[in-house]
């Protein structure tokens, strides 16, 4: 099987957003690696950011972390996206970096915390309205650690209340896109857990409130690509985080852990009208821990691309007449022919036609971009996550 | 601690629906072993269930599963069960065991199979009338087991149509009942695999469509609790199908795994208003492959009330007051007094100021009824899954 | 990359047993669904697995499984599966089908059922004897549904002294394999739950047994390759009951579920030795609940070969030295290269050059035997698992 | 059922050591919290740790963490201890903070880092030898986080060799203590990952290297009572480190999650002789991240001592009796009176008797030493893992 001139210019429309917090350090609560030539600044992450879009024409976002990525002037912070070829997307919110926050934001029981964690999503809005942003991704850490500690229904309904108050300022425009974790960093539990309480809360808020599907975040054993069915079913899938695990949230490169799921998931997404479609956005959210981040964030993009290729592959007549038939064998043959297919080659000619190295790995590594940054980044503070 | 008025009044409303199919023989897909004594219809079923209710007070009702229980006259079920002191409760359907329903039932691609499923839910709305029963559960086993298999939109969209055609058939007293699980016997993908899913189906269709929580329908490390909040605070939690597990959908004896989850789903219950409200019923839904029926039954309706009883202890204003201090150990401390308070002995002196045995283990055990059975259900065929 | 002579030759030592009762009917607790022209005695159950063989030239040997597959006389089954051109292979034991064994076969605190269970494994070694099978395959249904049921410690040291037993009995040039499963039938504890468990039982017993690797068997997010790593370093790794899964023992085809998974499984198997070595044996153990069983079992071979083909493409030079340097992106580069490349047309070209079909799944659609079957196995009771 | 006087003298033997690093800051690596109090150097930790021992008398030892219980006298600290009421114990190495073990530290390819790693444990066994510390506690972070990252095989082999060199250099009456964990904070394999590497590892290195199982550090749904079952049934269970999780790694206080299983790993302990036995070392492993963590040690402890009242309650003549006779229901209802019998007040009794404080929660409550602190340890640095 090969790329047709169809899939080739369905490939061509493919944009998957980037998280600045990539190109800082990330670890987990024993350790956190530095790296040599990791940016410092909002200003040197979307430096590197742009390389990504650049080798790959993949990447033409970088979503902000706000404080990580507060800076005097967004307007400048744009030009320099600008300048590099990148533009700024979505605000992620944080409302767990605060000691008041400590036992909940948007959900806790004290008015003025409350309140204090409405207000940081009406300064990311302001934020937005600099940046040019769309959407506002809000994660959530609130969440409990006993049985007991407080009550899951008053949050619940406090949730409610403070994401009708977000959601009113929100632009007409703009999007309020809620992500749902399984847990963690809270563990007995997590205020908005699931696809299911996304959803209920987003519903209520109205069309500009979606959800956002990190796949990561999920019970073990989950089934992703089914949600990813319903929520474009149900028109509320608004934005993926994308990312793989082989336990619980390990933010590993997309597509390294399980690359059939990534596959099956994309399928479900160009079924459900999903793909190169404004309305869902592709994002990554990633950590990269112990490997290098420009070219981590390479090779989660390609990834990505591959698994698009493959599902676009896909022969869907023959999967439906084998549906229809019941015959379980060949329908799936024809879903593992998609998936079995090498497409890598096929892929660096078409870059190479459209202007973009065969292969952005080597291109990367032969840019003398990475050893630039090496030397010129010598003092200073290591973007992170300010744990 | 002990059990006030108050509590006791609150336990006297205390009302668990048994299963007519744990009176019958389960297993695994490696063995059903028999047991001495087992009923062989629905009468002897109901019979067996009486005892539990003789011996508890606790468990007046007993749900039918169609076609197990089919019978040639409902009323004369209905006059049997009566004549044993309990009443026929909601009824369940079954479309996993006949070979049309091997890829699917409500949800096939095939039009004469989903009709023949949907006419089977019709058949048992009608069952419903004659017994009396207000609800109609539905359990689908419909899923695939290879991706490609079959179309998770497709299927998802069949399952919306069939069960409004069915929803338009059910009597104003009268509910549906939708049951989610994470996965068997489909073991790729189930078409109602959570309570997001159950939730969007039955809100759907209206309000008499609730949803049934079978505690081991869930992933694993799923907190049960929170989705127990969560339909209620939507007004959706329709029914509770009650058992435990250790891995998968063990269907051990509820509260046997794990007795404090048992008390936390059940506090949930309490403060979300669900307790002795006629909307929200508790059910067994329990396999005793290896152990006694009729005890297993007792044991599980004690074990529920057992918990109610603890958790109609939690002082909910010493709750409220350390919640609101966030003083995590004295919140925790206040709902663990409650957990390992032991209520057996209250209990037991409040069963018999009821007419009720102290002990309904050992009053069952002294009744000579397991003895008689024994001896009198010599020939026949005991009643099982049919698998 | 492209199948060397070297790998070709590697591939041509790849011998994949069959289970027996793959060609009989299999289902879960819900139900047992027929399918036409299934095999109704051992006899046609070779007869089937030999059409497996026949077209892939990887499945030389069956498995048996006493006493599903006892017959009058072995010598005749076994000339009847050299005429068929495959051998008779290992000998499974079945303890978990007589009532007897209800709570336990050779853990069982009864001496009487202890004894029953080991006697059936003599048995099991003289028919070995007379099928010139070398391995005695022992999985064990035995556990407790509850706490408190049995005493753990004393069935794990009952377990030894009949392993003991057994052992003796084993001939020179036989093996006792013992395999271990997380869970099922058994709900609150089994007492061979994990490799580990396995491999101090073996150890104990001396050189000829060996531990079987259930790819089904393990707790969710378990990295098996790291086991497969472990007892092949061990020296205990003596066989391998393939399939694939999404959530429990769901014994789906090979490579069905996690394509990656199998890949890096059989690397790790290369790696260490495991491969082409006759102390290593590769089998399956699979149930075709919904797809069509030769077939299935056909595209289960072929699975295991693609992945062994794309295991053996690893180049392991490249990755030594990616390994050495800490490139952690261009290691991982290198094992994805191998399990990227599309394997297939090389093996179909290979398997033409030895005489074999390219497309063994079209060859046996063609032959006409499935029609054959389904025609002339018209009465009877079709084989399965006597649950 | 109450507190014999056997179960009184068995209690009085109860001895849990208390990580020192639970008097410091503790977090996820989303947010480490500070608390007004909390210790800036060992000896404000063992302090702390002190006041757990006052109040219970179940915490006579505090188990050191180096680098981060260095200090420059050892006589000092254990001087400090004595004066205190407690004595130092079991010695913690870290080889995951440093930056040279980004990728192992015992397991990695570079013989400088693991001699590196390997002399630190060195030094910490010459801090044992001054702090007069039996065990060297040995948790490595060491894996890695996608395939073909490393040699697993390499990586378990260059393991052996690197705890063949320390076990070398332990004294007579000293012991290896080899921790194993499932995952976190590597993501694809672990190089202890479960008891059976652990097992395998300390066997083949002589009888004072044993075992530490950690509560927290298993597969979703492993009995791990079972375990510890086997692992005393080997000779190879070393000691304990208690928390309790719902999810992954929570180290949460034990028995706060699941009191049931608490109780279920005492029983097992008993029955297999480590209770009581020195051999068998009781300690905590957890992370206060939310709540107080004096008196979230007091709880902890607490908590552990009323699971092995419950434990010692157990009738093990009735139960031996109903196992006896296969009777399922009688043998869980001995193993639950047990559980489900209060013995708070019997142990607050006991307490007194023993010139302890009935409630150790209030009496540390009222002792005015946490507010000391919180006025005292106004300056410096609060104590963390300085991740």
């Amino acid at each position: 099987m090969t790329l047709t001139d169809d899939i080739r210019a369905q490939l061509a429309l493919q944009a998957i957003e980037l998280p600045s917090w990539a190109f800082g350090n990330s670890g987990t609560r024993f350790r956190v690696f530095g790296t040599p030539g990791t940016a410092r600044d909002p200003f040197e992450k979307i430096s590197d950011a742009a390389q990504v879009h650049k080798h790959t024409g993949l990447a033409p976002t970088v979503a902000l972390h706000i404080p990580w990525d507060k800076v005097p002037s967004y307007s400048e912070l744009r030009k320099h996206a600008e300048d590099n070829g990148v533009e700024l997307g979505t605000v992620n919110s944080n409302t767990f970096q605060d000691d008041d926050y400590k036992f909940g934001s948007v959900t806790h029981w004290d008015d003025r915390i409350r309140q204090k964690a409405i207000d940081h999503h009406f300064e990311c809005i302001d934020i937005m309205n600099q940046t040019g942003s769309r959407d506002l991704k809000i994660w959530l850490a609130d969440g409990t650690n006993y049985p007991g500690q407080d009550s899951m229904r008053a949050r619940q309904d406090r949730l409610a209340d403070s994401l009708a108050k977000i959601y009113e300022r929100i632009g007409e425009g703009q999007r309020l896109v809620l992500e749902y974790k399984f847990f963690e960093p809270s563990f007995y539990h997590t205020d908005v857990p699931d696809w299911g309480t996304s959803y209920v809360q987003t519903a209520a808020l109205g069309e500009r409130a979606v959800v956002c599907l990190d796949t990561g975040h999920h019970a073990p054993g989950t089934n992703i690509e089914f949600i990813v069915m319903q929520l474009l079913r149900l028109g509320k899938l608004g934005s993926f985080d994308f990312n793989s695990r082989f336990y619980a949230d390990d933010d590993l490169i997309v597509g390294a852990a399980d690359p059939f799921q990534l596959f099956r998931i994309i399928v479900e997404v160009i079924r459900g009208g999903g793909y190169a479609n404004p309305d869902v956005a592709f994002m990554l959210d990633q950590c990269h821990n112990l490997e290098a981040k420009i070219p981590g964030q390479i090779r989660s993009v390609l990834n990505v691309q591959e698994a698009t290729a493959k599902a676009l592959l896909v022969d869907n007549e023959a999967l439906a007449a084998a549906q229809a038939a019941g015959d379980v064998l060949a329908a799936n043959a024809v879903f593992m022919d998609a998936f079995n297919t090498d497409v890598r080659a096929d892929l660096a000619a078409w870059r190479e036609s459209r202007g973009l190295p065969a292969d952005p790995m080597a291109a990367y590594a032969a840019s003398g971009y990475q050893q630039k940054i090496e030397t010129e980044r010598a003092g200073g503070t290591q973007a992170g996550w300010g744990a």
